[in-house]
């Protein structure tokens, strides 16, 4: 299958990888030319996948044209801030038809959408999916064996993507719930801020494991709400992909709260990667969308309260723990 | 309250000394004498909670007697395998009517019971409550956030230990649902064992992160098809306390099957510690109910084989990971 890969941070670069080694024809389109030259040329990605080997198959290129070419898909991972452009970018290049992978974790502020609502409104008239699960780039980048949802309302390309993607290292489950795999994705990025800043904080394992089941009942109640399903936000999408972000060491939102909870400010902790954290715009595009739909997320309210409103990280967290006793 | 806890373990001695903190009189049962006088007179327990100062008002005893005699409530916390034969022993001594609370996450071989099934038989006419939740026992004695959940189906002595254990540190809600909080903490310790094989064999948190996935849904199926209730699975006793287990450094069974994963075999991982790693039993008694249920757990089948007949774990996690493509 000839692939266009969107998006040359991490994430792109570790699925372009994967998909090459899955012997299609990748492409993957980096901004920077000396970005997709090192790629091409030296198969490294010295910005955003230091240490890995690319395989030499593996071409990249700026020309977004030249990049989605003859694509028989195209798998979007640049961040959600940038997605509304880039899809009016992409429009009159994409070749018609060619289902559209997002692979981006978060909502656009404001009109509050999911990245494949964008994307219908901004490239009609071919299938969309969402790709998402427990899935650090090194790790899928190594190979070690890890599992994805795809999710799309045409089953058609459901199944295409499902055995075009799977390996013996990767393996893709299948799913119709767009919604439920899109906000699981976005949400849990607002969490495990929160888990960091717990452990900034120096507090332990337990408080972690209490804050990760907290955010995965808030996090079902607004999904479900959205029409999302029980089942994605207790599978690999929701709870696996939640489980993955609040205790991994690879994460770029937990490790955000981390340094919060340690007492940096937010401009500070950002600074210290060239990396996106969504979570931090998540966290009031997921305030809202519980006001609206009459829902109760104490953890992203919390969050919000600490990134935008000067709240101390440890009055915070002290407020979530000490709240009145009561049935689970 | 006058409080007896029956086992000086490191969770048995962490429950005291946080009770004893709650301002109780709390008297901690410890088998053998030297651990008694250590703790009683020394306030350490150099065997199980090294490193911790216990707090002086907490009394501790060999005499079983003496140590249960005018509690207001019992704490159980020994392994499970011994539960039944203390029962016994407790029979003649234990006040009358007052509530058992097990703490105690195991299931009993043969019988396939709980352990307040087996407390039903041995101590008849008394409210019975388990105790479950993340909880690492080294956390909860520093004073690390924890939250934990005591299920009982005599209401008054699940609200009157709800509200006699909490405190600022250790957030106690209530349950009625004591199948799924006793299942629940039983087999994550199975699911524990496996994500240390993950990481014994050298794979990462992506690999970790599906397993609890896959993990959490198949002690759901068994606990639902035994009386559980879907929310205690998805809450503090169900994923919360797996996840703690499954990815905390403190947690013995998956330390256990970490060795296990670097190559030790059952017999060296065991003899590496003096605690118990109530998963390896557990697993058997998983198989069999799940067996009977006619429920699939597959991670529990898995682990039989590479506990006790002698498959190679690296097979087994590969077969594991290899299951046919389907919908989630």
């Amino acid at each position: 299958m000839r692939l266009a890969v969107l998006g040359a941070g991490s994430w792109g670069t570790a699925l372009a990888q994967h998909a090459a080694r899955c012997a299609h024809q990748v492409t993957l389109y980096a901004r920077e030319p000396e970005l997709a030259r090192a790629i091409d040329r030296d198969h490294v990605n010295p910005d955003f996948l230091a240490g890995v080997a690319l395989v030499p198959e593996l071409r990249a290129t700026s020309d977004l044209g030249a990049a989605v070419a003859g694509a028989e898909a195209l798998i979007v991972a640049i961040p959600s801030e940038f997605c509304r452009t880039f899809y009016r970018q992409l429009a009159p290049l994409a070749p018609a038809g060619a289902p559209l992978v997002s692979a981006t974790k978060g909502l656009e502020l404001g009109s509050l959408k999911r990245m494949t609502e964008i994307a219908a409104e901004e490239l009609p008239a071919r299938p969309l999916a969402a790709l998402s699960g427990p899935s650090f780039a090194l790790e899928v980048a190594r190979e070690q064996p890890t599992t994805v949802v795809v999710a799309s309302a045409d089953e058609a390309a459901q199944v295409m993507l499902q055995h075009g993607l799977s390996s013996r290292s990767f393996r893709v489950y299948g799913s119709s719930d767009l919604v439920g795999v899109e906000l699981a994705g976005a949400l849990k990025n607002v969490v495990a801020i929160a888990a960091g800043i717990v452990t900034g904080l120096g507090y332990g394992h337990n408080t972690v494991a209490a804050l990760i089941t907290r955010g995965l009942a808030e996090m079902s109640r607004l999904a479900l709400a959205k029409g999302g399903r029980a089942e994605t936000l207790s599978g690999l999408a929701g709870l696996g992909d939640l489980v993955l972000t609040c205790t991994g060491a690879l994460s770029r939102n937990r490790a955000l709260g981390e340094a919060l909870g340690r007492g940096q400010t937010l401009r500070e902790a950002q600074a210290a990667t060239r990396m996106v954290a969504e979570g931090v715009r998540t966290t009031l595009a997921a305030c809202t969308l519980a006001e609206r739909a009459g829902v109760e997320m104490p953890i992203a309210h919390k969050m919000r309260e600490v990134l935008y409103e000067g709240k101390a990280p440890r009055v915070a967290l002290d407020e979530l723990m000490l709240r009145s006793l009561k049935k689970e």
